[in-house]
């Protein structure tokens, strides 16, 4: 499938670890319809924990697959602006991203299907970079270009190797899948690296995946599995499983924050036990 | 008055607890311009309380009323996704409402002048919904739909005794009224459930309503009117009373949390004498 | 160069203190697609800090220079709602604002080349006004009135002596500039007043600005000059000094709040001994 821009119109979204008090993701949302009129801005998240690279890297993978053939993501969690890390442009089959080269667009990037990675050497003419401030200086002027028809070769030749965010793998053995809490979303549930994938090559889909299998935490409780967090209403203090729209297999307590009731942390152990 | 769909072009609001780090917005937002591409998105809040219906219930009464006729406004705060409550579409007088059974669009409806509900029985074609996620998996494509001009019946059929929130009414009795705080704002300011209409059936306009009568507090403190509180600019630990621009007695104190100073839990008790 | 509100479209951004929870801000997008449906509304940011009118001036500052030209700003932190204080209409070579007489456009105004100052006398007919909420019943009709092609003269007349921000400026003398912080952003960085201006004549523009002379925190503590903040990875304890993309000198620390580290409040000094 050929990357075709013409399909989506012009739609731009925006995803940083910015705030908006600041009045940076304004700037950037000028500068953007300063260059490309009719573009169709919208917001994915400006809240973003600062710098926090894996959890952008999140919430991109979740959205930007939604959004219709042809669109182009900017995100910026950069902690290390200025320094000598790339800009890139990544081509995959169904949408641009547009961002630093640090892990924040790789999970987005497999999502949409990657093809291919440019790093950005030139700006576009008439912009002078800040050093202190890509995200208005170089990103935004790059996604308005590329909104308006720009090939990403305009801005810099193909780079292989691009950072990869850390992506921990759960271990599978005899039966056993042993994982771990890679985030908690805003209530409180645990997002775990689990998929349906880990249990069996059969099982594609998240939505066929089989409930069943011993799920533990780390403490040795046993977690109940259910097909919504409803049906630990009656069960106030159980820690239900199932597997969420991302195709994850996800821990909560109904009506109240599983991360504050059970102290957990990111990276603590999940065990799926197929025989159990 | 019939439902005008065409005169609003194609508004569509969301409204929700979600936050916007997850990538839950974003991926509603993808999923409605995917459907629905001509679709003129405004967010109105996703920093709701997380399951806070009756403040998610208020934010849309205040918002969602004042859009041009025919928009949809779409609103997820929903603890209990997934267990048996049904999906509602309200059509009113002016707009149309899509979400959960559970109060959260009912306020909003009285405002828009209620019609009639719809329980949502089937996701529109080639969705698949997630038990885990109805905000992408069923109520945005559904939301989707009709703003593309899906009838309401197309999803489900008319239903009686919607879930309606609990919404405390003033004692009235010899000359007195009796009511209590609803809600906070973001300034600390407490907006109560006493309305003009509760004082006398003549002056159902709150902008003509008298600033006259005793109030108090619970704890016997005597409250000032003004007619803004700009007229407490020299009075810093005087309490203030106005009529606010949803026609609620609202109480403040001049640039300070009043909630803070004084405080104040939701159900607080206030009192308006009208001979006092 | 004239106003050319055709030049923009129809852009109009909003910034505000209201945060989205309570409705108030669906509440004025409502109103103003009522009034002018093909408005494309910006956010700018709603959650400048409760009544922080010299945040929410930054903020603006930074933002609505950045967009196309003939764009109408509506921004409202207003502390003195219902008082006795003005609104404004400012009319700038590249941009109209609207809001409170307190100084909170007075930075835009003078980055956009201010031309003139209305002061609000009449709403639009059919608005009536509440004393509470300017925001919606005043500044909101007046701005898509504006939008819809209104002369500012529409609504008042001119006025002198618009409410400044109070806006320290750095002494200079013998050699020395000292400044203060101005404010600090997200990520603990501390914006000062000092700009290349108050170096030399010579070198209006920032990207020029020379990286020379000892910065000094009033704790003695030396800056270390950086062209980014990358150059300070391998020195964890280091503050950093470099001119930011507004071309103000602005410190900062690796990967942390340097507001935090080191204590910092707005107000504190700065020197920069061009001789040191």
């Amino acid at each position: 499938m050929k990357y075709k821009p013409e399909v989506a119109g012009a739609i731009l979204t925006l995803t940083s670890d910015f705030g908006t008090a600041g009045g940076y993701v304004g700037a950037m949302k000028g500068c953007l319809l300063s260059l490309a009129p009719h573009a169709a801005i919208h917001d994915i998240s400006h809240d973003i924990t600062p710098h926090a690279v894996s959890e952008g890297a999140w919430c991109l993978r979740r959205a930007a697959p939604r959004f219709p053939q042809g669109a182009v993501h900017l995100a910026v969690v950069d902690p290390g602006v200025g320094s000598g890390r790339a800009g890139l442009i990544i081509e995959t089959e169904r949408f641009l991203l547009v961002g630093p080269d640090n892990g924040l667009l790789t999970l987005a990037a497999q999502k949409g299907g990657f093809k291919r990675a440019i790093a950005i050497a030139d700006s576009p003419p008439d912009w002078t970079r800040s050093t202190s401030f890509d995200g208005l200086t170089l990103f935004a002027p790059v996604a308005a270009r590329l909104l308006l028809g720009d090939a990403p070769e305009r801005f810099g030749g193909p780079v292989e190797g691009i950072v990869e965010l850390p992506w921990p793998e759960p271990l599978r053995e005899a039966g056993q899948v042993e994982g771990e809490v890679l985030l908690f979303d805003r209530f409180g549930n645990a997002i775990t690296n689990i998929t349906p994938r880990h249990l069996d090559a059969s099982t594609p889909r998240h939505l066929d995946a089989p409930m069943s299998g011993r799920v533990q935490l780390a403490s040795g409780e046993s977690v109940r599995w259910c097909s919504h967090y409803g049906e630990l209403a009656q069960a106030p203090d159980v820690v239900g499983a199932l597997w969420n729209s991302d195709g994850h297999l996800e821990l909560a307590i109904f009506g109240d924050s599983l991360r504050d009731r059970r102290a957990l942390v990111v990276g603590e152990r999940v065990r799926l036990d197929l025989n159990g």
